[in-house]
């Protein structure tokens, strides 16, 4: 999974930040696997006798389920739905995800139909599958039970807007929104009101089966409202501040006349709202998140204590400029290096989120990679430590590395080497300078999920 | 110590986000008492009979001891040498310490002279108590005891430079040393191998007598070799260190020919190197921390768990930037609020050390109130969460405030206000802000000690 793994730990010279390299490496793989569609199906969906048990906790006796449907969407559901036949065999009646075009014949699939949606921009395929998986889902009957797959990527690829807003129309608003500067939370809030998918609308179609969506988050915090639009989860949000939003930021009139009209409608009530938290279908809905970035944190957190290191999460919602976020850290585990504290060692410091870089320079690189050179100063003459920071996807900025990894003699090797780590940092070069330091830069190719990004400090002293 | 508590407490609404401020408050208190002067004299050093205990773990029986001398060098020393008389009394012989211009007579001393220096600008007393005091240390003889007061502010308040180098000459090195952009451990090996004071001169001067340091650290991390320039530590740097980075910024042609001259001996080996931490000198001498921000940090950790809370020291080496620093913080207070990771609620997250200001804005504020401003965006709506940022001399900045505290409330009352916190924030004007939005701003004077700074997030949910 990790391409470049034996040279990556052996680039180090001393055992102990040999070990601590690869430690770290290993963690970062098992948060990867955590979060791998196949795996997270199959560590949370079991199948005992005619038991179906989701997260160890939801039972659902399928010999008093009349038919079994799986819908989906997202980047990532062709991988989950594959395990979910494979486990459900037989038991599965019909079903339909919508993947991204030119994927669908990736997946092995019998009873489960892979439906091409246009990512990250919405087609006409998002829309024609929209429909039809839609209508699936209304087909559901009271003693059915629906399975749903969400993935980072299922708001594009399942696009239908409400009434006669055209798919265009529904693009025109979001570029509207993001131009004039508003937030994610308020740009999906319009969307969810011109949608017939998003905002909890699916899991109105779906009733009165039961609904079942497993989920893997790529937002941080994994919000079930926020991640794929939360298409089978309530939505708090209404048709008035869906006009107050894009009143606020002056675009009321500049958006097509089919959205303020249904807009309107819903302000005087004339159309039905989003379903709420306390509508009756959510009585029947589980939203499960099986891959998430806390997920994978606590995945990495059990493979390290199962290997004796005292693991320290920090937090899930890792955020700030990423050279500044790696001084904090670089604090962390040079307390940890100089007095046990927060942890004993031998210990790992891990963190998810995703952090960001402000380019001034002009230079190569990514978040993580930024990240890891802030870090590598601050570490510098320690041994037994190494820190990496990597996308859980495989990418990181537009660079053909996932992240890096670096230790107390990174920094040694590039003065041998002649480079000054402070002018590739001031330059965001950070992948030049590793590329020229060796040893450092992790390539894995698209991982096949995104649960954002990791970050592992191990430090055994 | 705090003197706007009442207000900061009962400004909150809720009865939770109340008492997570009264808890902030109340750890920070105890990190500023626990770096109070006395209280750190009181707390690390016993007299049990005849028996002079430091730390719980040296011990010195007075018995056997023939003179007891006390010297020392800070801007906290006076106060250290009143607790020490008031414990010690009749035993001390004589004792000289050096504090700045104008506050000799602050102090209730008998036995200890106190002698005026410069600071942070030496001058010509500290030229000349330093030469008394040496001349005091030398006095000591083997079967005598030297106790050595130490804190920030000690090495200008003690400048005692070698041979023919002038006090301007010694300046004029510094000024340089500065403006080329040398690090603060460059400058001071530099001055160490022109000075009869630093980099453990005085150490050797006390041999052979059995000499204890008890030192109040404002440097981060500790290292006893560069508080007050280190006196009475080891010295790893060499005349040729102090050469080459004359050298490396290019200022050894410009640097006064007396100091030239030197150094020049040094590296032939004509005069004598810095004592080294092999030298026979440090068999006899202890340098003991008695107050620190770690010191502080572990008090307040302390009595936080006494209060019922889970408290978790993050590090004492805190540094980055004030804005990007607080935006780590409150990821990690988000997560123990929605996860209880990684410490269980009620919690307490500490870290001290010292973040920086990029000043962009033309504002006025601290990198204490702004990195409390950062964390305000951050935590908005949570109810029990408290974050306080400050710094344990009394000072933030160049305001009257020692830093701020805030909480879920803090931007919906600055909303209400019609404040935009983004605005602040991107104006470097924290202080104005949080002066409006009213209690948040921390007031305590001068509190007569420095160990740099406290962050105190307290999360009861």
């Amino acid at each position: 999974m990790i391409r470049n793994f034996e040279e990556l730990v052996g680039v180090a010279e001393d055992k102990s930040t040999r070990k601590a390299r690869e430690l770290a490496l290993n963690l970062a793989i098992e948060g990867i696997k955590a979060a791998d569609p196949h795996v997270a199906i199959e560590r949370h969906v079991k199948v005992v006798g005619e038991l179906l048990v989701f997260n160890e906790r939801y039972e659902v006796d399928l010999s008093r389920v009349n038919d079994v449907y799986v819908i989906g969407m997202g980047k990532a559901v062709g991988a989950m739905a594959e395990s979910l036949e494979a486990m459900l065999d037989d038991k599965i009646t019909e079903g339909i995800i919508i993947v991204p075009k030119g994927t669908a014949n990736r997946y092995k699939l019998e009873k489960i139909r892979a439906c091409e949606g246009g990512h990250p921009i919405p087609n006409e395929g998002s829309l024609k599958c929209a429909e039809r998986l839609l209508s699936l889902a209304e087909s559901a009957g009271e003693e059915d039970l629906v399975i749903c797959l969400l993935s980072g990527g299922g708001s594009a690829l399942a696009s239908l807007p409400v009434d006669d807003v055209s798919l265009e129309d529904l693009m025109r608003t979001t570029e509207l929104l993001l131009r004039s500067g508003a937030e994610i939370k308020e740009v999906n809030t319009v969307r969810k009101h011109i949608s017939r998918i998003k905002g909890g609308w699916l899991a109105k179609a779906v009733y009165p089966a039961r609904l079942f969506s497993l989920i893997i988050s790529d937002v941080v915090g994994d919000d079930v409202s926020s991640i794929a639009s939360g298409p089978t989860a309530p939505d708090k949000s209404t048709f008035k501040d869906a006009k107050q939003i894009l009143e606020k930021y002056e675009i009321w009139h500049e958006v097509p006349s089919s959205v303020r009209r249904w807009i309107e409608l819903g302000v005087r009530g004339d159309v039905n709202e989003t379903p709420k938290p306390d509508d009756v279908v959510f009585e029947k809905v589980h939203n499960i998140i099986i891959a998430s970035n806390r997920v994978s944190l606590q995945s990495m957190a059990e493979l390290g204590r199962s290997l004796g290191l005292n693991v320290l999460i920090l937090t899930s919602y890792l955020e700030g400029e990423a050279r500044e976020v790696g001084k904090v850290i670089s604090s962390i585990l040079r307390e940890v290096y100089e007095h046990d504290i927060p942890v004993k060692k031998p210990a790992a410091i891990i963190a998810g989120g995703e952090t960001t870089v402000t380019v001034k320079g002009h230079g190569k690189g990514g978040r993580n990679q930024e990240l890891a050179l802030s870090v590598a100063r601050m570490i510098k003459g320690l041994k037994g430590v190494a820190l990496l920071s990597m996308g859980s996807d495989g990418l990181d900025g537009i660079t053909d590395a996932a992240g890096a990894i670096v230790d107390g003699n990174t920094i040694s090797e590039a003065s041998r080497l002649g480079l000054d780590p402070e002018r590739y940092l001031a330059d965001n070069d950070s992948y030049t300078f590793f590329k020229k330091v060796g040893g450092s830069l992790i390539f894995t190719g698209s991982t096949g999920t995104n649960v954002n990004d990791f970050v592992v400090g191990v430090v055994l002293g």
